[in-house]
This record gives C-alpha cells, structure tokens and sequence, in this order.
C-alpha cells in the first residue's frame, strides 16, 4: 500500500449510466481541487464520459485509474465489484475511501471484507435512482436529486469514510438513508428487484403468446410503462438476482400468492372483495405519494455536504482522529428510536457499538 | 322512438378523463354546425367539463341530452354503460349512433343488443389510451393522437354508422382498429387487464408487508412506475374485471406461472437461463418500442375522417343507402389476410358477411 499523495483524486469506476451521472453531479457540484479520474473497461463510455464533462481525465489503465485515489467509486454491474477489488486492492493509499453503486449489498461488503486492504474505508452504496435505459449517454447529473441513496458502512469504515460518503450523497441532492446490508438487500428485493422481475416476466409472458401478433397493437401506455425496467442492462439484472437469489425467490414466491388471491376472488365472484381491493390500493398509493415516507435522517446529519466530502478527501485519518466523531452511532439510534422499542441491541445498535468501539481503538492506535 | 331532427347534436355522457377528452379533442378539431352535449350523473363534472371547453352545454337531464342526437358517446365505467342504454333507448331518435369506450366490449354489445332499439346502430369503441388519475382534470385533448382505437361494429350497425366511429377516432388523431368483441376482450385482457391487476397487486402486496416503513424510504422511479395502474379509477378497475372475469383469471393464472418459472430458474441456479430472460426481454422489448406492430387498416379507410363524421351525423340513413358500402367488409378481409391465410371463415368474415348481407337487406326495405 502507498502513503496518500497530495494529490486529491476521485476515481470513478465504470463510467455508464450510474457512474456518468455521478461524475456529471459532482462536476456540476464544482468541487475546487479535486481531480475526477473515470475508468471504463469500454474505453469509449470512458472518453465519451470525458467529452460529455462527466470526469476531468479518462484513464484506460485501472491501477493507474486508482492511483493515488482519495475516494474511489465503483460503478459497475455487482458481480464485476468483485473483480474490481481484488484489481486495485494493492494500489489504494492508506486512507482512501471505497464506495460502490451496486443494487445489492451483502455480497459486496463481504467481497469488501476480504479483498480491500486494512486501512482503506468500504462504505456501500446504492442511489434508489435509474432508468432503464443503460450507457453514459442517459447520463444526468440530477439523476439522483431527490431520491434515497442507501449507505452501508462496513464494520471497518472510519467515521470520516462515513461522513464522506455521506457528502457525495448530499452533494448530488439525495437523500442519505442508512440501512444494514443484510436489510438493505431484504427490502431491496422487494421494492427494487421484484418489480424488475415481474416487468420482465409480464413482457416475456405476452411476447412469448401465439396472439402477440394481435396483443401488440393494443398495447397503450399501461403496457408500456409497466414493462418498462424489462429494458434494462441484462448483465445488471442478473447480477442483482443471482447476488440476492433467496430474497428473490421469496419475493417471486409471495408475488405469485397474491396473484392467485386476486384470481381466487375474481374466480369466486367476491366482487365486493375485489372493489375493495382496488380502492384501497388506490387510497394507499395516492397517500404514499403525496407524503412518501421518510426515515429519521436529515436532521442529524451535517447539512454542509461539500464541506464534508471535502475534508474526507483531504484529511483521510487525521479529520478522523480529531472528531472522534459519534454521528454515525447516533443516527443508527436515533433511527431505531424512531421505529418503535425494540427489546434486546438491534442489529444497527449492535453495528453502532462496533462502530464506536472501532473508532476509540483506532484513533488510540492510529498515531503516525 | 322520434324522428331525427335537422339539428345536430352529439353527446357525450359521463364527462369525466375520457369523456372530457373526447370532448376536448371533438371541439380541437372544430366541428361546425355540430352541438356538443355533455351529461354526467355527477353534476359538477358536468359543469367542469363546459368551464374547460370540452362541450358546448352541459345538460343535467340525461333524456334531454340525447334528444336528437345524431350520435351518443357513452363514456361511463363498464356496468353503468348498461343503466345508460336502458335509460336512453326511448329517447334515441331514427339513424343514431351510440358508441362507448368502455374497456371490456363483448358484454357492451350483448347490452346493445337487447337494449337498444332498431334504427339505432351500435359501434362500441375502446380507445387504447387513459390515465391512472381519473377526472375531467385530467382531460386532454390529445390524450388520444397515436393510440390505437378499438372498434367493434354490432351486427345491427350500419356502415354509414361505422364510418362514422371511424370519423370520430380519425379527428382525435387516433388509429382505428377493427377487432371482434370476444378477440378485444382476450388481448385487452393480456395487454390492458393483467397490467391492472399485476400492478394492484405488487401494491397491495408490499403496502401490506410488515416492513412497509422500511421498505417505502427505499421506493425510486421503477416502483412508482410499475405501480402506477394501481392508481386508476376503483369503480373502473372493478367493472373492467367482472366483465372480462374468465380472461382475467385465465391471464392472472398464466402471470403466476411466469412468476413460478423465473423462482425455479433462480433458486435452481440456472444463471445462463436467467441471463437469457433479461436479454431477450430487452432485446423484445426495444424492437417493440422502435417498430410498434400495427395492423393492416390505414390505407384502407378514408383519411377525410371529418367528413365521414359530418355524413353520419348529417345523412344517417340515406348515406347508408347511397352507399351501399362495402368498407368495412373489404377491411376485415385485407386484415384476415395480413394475418395469413386461415382454413374455414374466419370469426371476422362471418362478421363481415353478416353485414354485408345486413345492409344489402336494410337498403331493399328501408325506403320511406
């Protein structure tokens, strides 16, 4: 591992829809010194990202990529994070920070776990944003403006790799969210990944039909709108699943339960039942959209995202060992505080503690 | 039954997105000597629909709305259609035409047939375009410009009173496509149905999970999307699906099989099958977008839909009896033929030979 340069460097890895709209947001962001370095494996999407002005240099050599890196951001399909890690393991400087973009995130910060080198930061990521339509050329900087972005601290992660991460997401107008992996992936599944696998199966189901022919010149707006995720990368999506396969499973599993329940009261004549079904619905989606629900969150957290990012990027270990920071610990509690008592530590707590503990033992330790 | 007055008066009843729309769309296209009537059971839609100009004069009385008219758009939900026709059977005059746009069509026109009297040609219609958020709000005159038009002749109708519906779906800029009742309902079931359904359903699904607080926060686009149909209007919904209630169950048992294959494929770990599934998908899915099929119809049918429209309005019969027309036969059979030849009529030439025969008949008997 090398020592930290003066240099301040961010390195995107993967400069496709996701990572291009990143690099644009911070781009737009205007962060004074702070070089934004893209690597794509499709040396195209890496120039065409630098044309677009979505990173200040592409860089086709990896290792070269992460030189240096103060915060490096990995942008690629899931089962590719892997093979990234194990790549720049070796080149990453004592402080840097890791974060991803991947849909599912057990997998990833286990791949974290034993492939990143000690002393080098993994926060996971996973912006709740998208379109279906893949490449940098989709790219937006305000992809991400208004949405949720999961954050997953590994067990390592410093306060300051926290706050960091934090800062990207801030910057970029998102809304932080901190989630446990395993959670993350649970809830994922259901709300991200199972819609993606209905679509899917809906289009593939009418597309396979011998009246197709038939079906399409039908097809409206609903048709469209609700396949819509069908169209997305194909490598991405397989990835997601076969990175979350059991979540998965039970999510198609109780997908196809309701299906049968509304089939079983359409079959049975329970008209009554059904009419209910379709006003509640309604009432319901109408209500989450008017006032989406939102976890305890923003107050807690620093509102000077550029500040934060920016003092990650720069200081690495020593805004660590100032602040001995508690905020991460906090906010997981605060969180659970507002989900309602819960007897015995809850994982986020159990994960706070370690937090904490982990950063005492280190800024006793830590001393250059 | 009363004679036709000179005036000219099409109306339309139930004013709500649809109706209003319609409305909308009618008065875009500037119509002279044409009255446009709205009525709606509720009275403020009514007034709202005359306030947005999507009618001339909203008429409370639903009798004096149809008084005279020359054609009657019922724009109701599915099983109010039924009460309207019963309603409005005494009051239709000689050579009207009523349509509908409900979104099941083979119950619509067995009501037609019991309820409405002779002398008056039915066409129900099913426009291929809609909203989640009901409401004269919401009304749009271009809510129908590129969308397909379902249309579906009665036995009893006149081509003169086809030509008519044609017209109309003309001058909104939409796309005529002749269909028979029983055939819609199976494709809208699949392309139109099941969409509802499978978006109620994942709704319902999550809305109701234990883990909704936490899973709502994480909740981007693609849920929003895919849940979007869960929105429409209950009452619809509800009609929709006790009227094409064989369909649904037969499409929502097919969904579920879908679902049960892409479960087995994942916790089966067939990874290259499921990879498969998304690249095909997307694959299908974009040639669909880029090249929409469409049937063979346009060339076929006149292009000057406004004067189609103003001789059904204006000539009802006697139009009829100069033209003999043989249209729309000619177009169901260039359909049956673009769609491969068939052993044994087929359900469309049996239609198209029963009108043709029907007019042949109406014309040697129906002077005055």
């Amino acid at each position: 591992m090398k020592e930290q340069q003066e240099r301040k460097r961010l390195t995107i890895i993967g400069t496709g829809l996701i990572g291009g709209s990143l690099g644009l947001a911070l781009k737009a962001a205007g962060l004074e010194n702070v070089e934004i370095v893209g690597h794509d494996k499709d040396r195209g999407a890496a120039n065409q990202a630098q044309r677009v002005g979505a990173m200040d240099r592409a860089e086709h050599n990896l290792l070269r990529a992460v030189e240096g890196a103060s915060m490096v951001i990995i942008a690629t399909p899931v089962l590719a994070v892997r093979e990234v890690m194990q790549e720049i393991a070796g080149e990453l400087v004592e402080g840097a920070v890791v974060t991803d973009t991947a849909s599912t995130k057990a997998q990833v910060m286990q791949w974290a776990d034993e492939l990143l080198p000690e002393g080098v930061s993994f926060v996971g990521g996973h912006p709740m944003a998208g379109k279906e339509t893949p490449g940098i050329e989709q790219a937006e900087a305000t992809l991400f403006a208004g949405k949720a972005y999961c954050i997953c601290p590994s067990l390592k992660a410093t306060d300051g790799a926290v706050n960091s991460v934090v800062g990207l997401t801030r910057l970029m107008g998102a809304e932080p969210l901190f989630v446990d992996a395993e959670e993350h992936d649970q809830y994922a599944a259901a709300v991200s990944h199972l819609p993606l696998l209905v679509s899917t199966a809906l289009f593939t189901l009418l597309r396979s039909s011998p009246a197709w022919a038939d079906l399409a010149p039908m097809a409206s707006s609903g048709f469209r709108d609700i396949t819509r995720l069908a169209s997305g990368d194909p490598r991405m999506s397989h990835d997601i699943c076969v990175t979350n396969r059991e979540a998965a499973v039970h999510w198609l599993e109780r997908m196809a339960g309701e299906l049968h329940r509304l089939r079983d009261v359409l079959a049975d004549a329970r008209d009554e039942a059904l009419l209910e079904t379709f006003t509640k619905a309604q009432m319901e989606r109408d209500s989450f959209l008017a006032q989406p629900p939102v976890r305890v969150m923003e107050a807690a957290t620093s509102t000077d995202a550029r500040q934060e990012l920016i003092h990650a990027l720069v200081g690495g270990w020593m805004v660590d060992r100032m602040r001995k920071a508690q905020k991460l610990p906090e906010l997981l509690k605060q969180r659970e505080a507002a989900k309602g008592a819960q007897p015995g530590p809850t994982r986020a707590e159990r994960i706070a503690e370690d937090i904490r503990r982990d950063l005492e033992k280190r800024s006793g330790r830590k001393e250059k």
